[in-house]
C-alpha cells in the first residue's frame, strides 16, 4: 500500500424531501448570497427550481444564476459564472443538477480567485489554491461529482475535454434525494450506470501490490451497481434501487475505492477524447462503448485480477482464470446492452473514418501512450486496432 | 432506505513515517497551543513521544499533556485535560494512542465548553454543542475513533461506561502509521480485530429494510478484516496485513457500513457493562465473548441475513439458511479462538455468581430490555440464560 492523503469532507443531507431544507441548510453555514448554476430546464420542469428559488428567499438568502450548462459543460459559462460571481459578491455557489452543472460550479468556484483564462486551470498551466465553498443539490447519479475532488470542463475552440483534481473543490454539501432521479429517461438512467461502474472498475485495474480493502469496496461497488442498475432500468420509480445508485454513484468516484493506490483513468482519457471530438456523444455512452474494448486490450497484464471481477460482480463461478476472465468482459458488454447503452462506434454515429482524427487527438498525432501508468499503456496502433473491432 | 444525514470530515494522512509530519500538520492548520493526550508509556517506549515532542517544538508549538489514559478511560482523567486546556489557552487536543486516548481527548474537547460535570455529558444529562478542534496519531487499529463521532468515558464512582455520540468530535484529521502497531501484541492485536468486526457486525444486524450497499460494505469490512487480522496474528510486522486492519478500523466506524440504516449497539451495551463491573476486562476481550452468544440469541430473528453473513464473511457454501446461520456463528467463534481472543466469561475470570450483578446493571434491575430496537430485544431473563451458556 503506497502512502496517501485522503480526506471526504462533505455533508450529506439524504432521502425523499430533503431539496426542502436548502433554505435551512444554506443558511445553517451563515451564507447570505448564491450563485444558483443549473442546466437546461429539466429542473423547472419537475418543479425543482420553483423550490429551491422560494426556499433560498424564504431564508432570505440572494440569488443569482447562471444557467443553460449543457451535458460536456463548456468553459464559456465557466467565465460567465465568475463575472456574475464577482460582480454580485457571491459567498457560495450552489450547484443544481448533475456532473455537469457540478464540475461547472467547481470551476467558477476555482476561477473566481484567478486573473487569467478559466481553462487555464484545466489545462494545468496553473494549480488552483483557493475556491469559493459550494453546494449540490442532485438530480442524477453518474458522475460522483457532488463528492470528488474532479472538474472536467470542455473548450469547444481548441477542441479539448480535460480535469483537474484537488481537494478544495470537494463540495461543502451535497442535497440527495433519490426521489429527483425517478423522472431521469432510461437512457440517461444507463449512462449514468455505466459512468459509475467505470469510476470503480478503472481504479480496481490501476496497477497496485496489496490493495485487498481498495479492491474489495471497488468491487462491491460495481457488484452493487449492476444489481441495483438493473432494477433502476425496469422499474424507474423504484426508490430503493434510485438510493443504492445515488450512494454508489457518490462513494465509486470520492476515492474510497482507491485508498492507498495510485490511479490510472485510461477509459475516462480515452472518452474525453470521443466527446470532444463530438460533442453530442454523451460521456457514459463513450465508456459503454469503450470500457469493454478497454479491457480486452488490457486483460492479459492480469489475468487473475480481471477473473475475479467476473466471479465478484458477476458472479461466476468459473475456476480457469484466463475463461473467467474474458467472461468477464462478455458480461460486462451484454449488461450494457441489457440496459440499452452503445456497445460500438456506429451507435454513436462514428465511422471508420472518424478514427485516425479521433486517436491522433488522443494522443497527441501518436506522441504518447494512452495510460502511461496503467496497467497496460496503448500506442496509437493499438487503439486504432481497438476502434476498428468495436465498429 | 431511511433519511440520514452523514459526514466524515477526518483528513486522513496515511503511512510510513506520516507520524514525521506532526508538525507540519498541525502548524498548517493553524494551530499555536496543543494539549497533549496520551497513555501509560507505551509511546515513550516506543520513541513516538519523543519524535512527537521534537516535530511539535520545531514547528514553535506550545504543548501541554494529559497522561495516563488507561484502557476504559476515567472521567477524572477528563476533568484533569479540560482544567489544563483552559489554564493554557489550547486551541488544539491532540490524542497521541488508541481509542481510550482518543476518547478522552474528545471528551475533553467538549466538556472545555460546558461548565457542569464532564460526566453529565455521557450520562446524556446535557448535548454537546461545541467542541474543541482535535487531531489523532493512531497507535492501535481499534476502536475507530479516529474517524467515528463516538466518546466512550467509564466513571469509577458511578460504575458506568457510556457513550454519547455527535459530529462535533468527528477528529479534524488523523495521522496513520500502520508500522507503530506492528509492536501490538497479539492480545491486544486480537482485541482490536474483535472490535473491529463487532462495529460492521452489530450495523449488519441492526434492521432494515433494502439497505444493499451499507450491508455489503459492512460484508467486506468483516471479510477483510479476518482475512488481514489471521496475516497480523501470525505475522506482525506484515505492513499491508497492519495497513489494511487500519484502513478498516477507521472504516468499520465512521457511519460508512450503516449507511440509510437505523442502528443498534446492543453487544457493545453489554459489554460495556462488562467493562464497567471489572475494569479489567478489555472492551475487545468482552466483545469476544459476547458477540457469538448474542448471535445465538438472535439468529432466528433474520436467519437468511445470518445466512448470508456465513457466505460472505467466511465463504460458507451451505444452502440451507438455518444450517449456514449456525454455520456463521460456529465459524466466528471459532476465528475468535484461533487469533487467541477469549469466548467464556470463565477466561475473563467471570463465575456464574458475577452474573445477577452484571446483568441487573445492564438492564437497571430488568427494568428495561437491551437492543430495544435490534432485531431482538433481550430480557433480563434471556441474557441470565445467555450468560450461562458461555460460563
Amino acid at each position: 500500500m503506497i502512502n496517501f492523503d485522503f480526506v471526504s469532507p462533505t455533508k450529506i443531507f439524504f432521502g425523499k424531501g430533503r431539496e426542502n431544507e436548502v433554505g435551512k441548510v444554506v443558511s445553517g453555514y451563515g451564507f447570505k448570497r448564491v450563485l444558483l448554476v443549473y442546466g437546461e430546464g429539466s429542473i423547472k420542469k419537475i418543479g425543482l427550481y420553483d423550490k429551491i428559488i422560494k426556499e433560498l428567499s424564504s431564508a432570505g438568502i440572494f440569488v443569482a444564476e447562471v444557467s443553460g450548462i449543457r451535458p460536456n459543460p463548456v468553459s464559456t459559462k465557466v467565465d460567465e459564472g465568475v463575472q456574475i460571481a464577482r460582480k454580485e459578491n457571491i459567498d457560495l455557489i450552489l450547484a443544481v443538477g448533475g456532473g455537469s452543472v457540478i464540475d461547472t460550479a467547481k470551476a467558477i468556484a476555482c476561477a473566481f480567485y484567478y486573473d487569467g483564462d478559466s481553462f487555464d486551470l484545466n489545462l494545468w498551466k496553473v494549480k488552483p489554491t483557493k475556491a469559493l465553498p459550494l453546494g449540490v443539490v442532485l438530480t442524477l447519479s453518474a458522475s460522483g461529482s457532488e463528492l470528488s475532488d474532479s472538474c472536467v470542463i470542455a473548450n469547444d475552440e481548441l477542441g479539448v475535454k480535460q480535469g483537474f483534481n484537488t481537494d478544495i473543490v470537494r463540495p461543502l454539501f451535497a442535497i440527495m434525494n433519490p426521489e429527483l432521479t425517478c423522472s431521469v429517461s432510461k437512457y440517461q438512467t444507463g449512462c449514468g450506470i455505466v459512468d459509475i461502474i467505470s469510476h470503480s472498475l478503472e481504479r480496481y485495474f490501476s496497477p497496485s501490490d496489496h490493495n485487498d480493502v481498495a479492491d474489495s469496496f471497488a468491487l462491491v461497488v460495481m457488484k452493487e451497481t449492476v444489481r441495483a442498475g438493473r432494477i433502476a432500468i425496469d422499474n424507474p420509480n423504484d426508490y430503493d434501487a434510485r438510493a443504492d445508485l445515488m450512494l454508489l454513484g457518490s462513494y465509486s468516484h470520492n476515492g474510497l475505492t482507491s485508498l492507498g493506490k495510485a490511479k490510472a483513468m485510461p477509459i475516462h482519457k480515452m472518452e474525453h477524447a470521443l466527446s470532444a471530438y463530438d460533442v453530442a456523444i454523451a460521456h457514459g455512452a463513450g465508456l459503454s462503448v469503450l470500457m469493454p474494448a478497454w479491457m480486452e486490450a488490457a486483460y492479459k497484464s492480469d489475468v487473475k485480477k480481471f477473473a475475479d471481477f467476473a466471479r465478484v460482480v458477476f458472479n461466476k463461478k468459473c475456476d480457469d482464470d484466463e475463461e473467467c476472465a474474458k467472461l468477464g468482459i462478455t458480461s460486462l458488454r451484454n449488461y450494457f446492452r441489457e440496459i440499452g447503452m452503445p456497445i460500438t462506434l456506429g451507435e454513436l454515429n462514428l465511422t471508420k473514418d472518424d478514427i485516425p482524427q479521433i486517436v491522433d487527438n488522443m494522443t497527441d498525432n501518436g506522441t504518447h501512450v494512452i495510460g502511461p501508468t496503467s496497467i497496460k499503456p496503448l500506442t496509437k496502433e493499438e487503439i486504432i486496432r481497438m476502434f476498428n473491432s468495436i465498429l
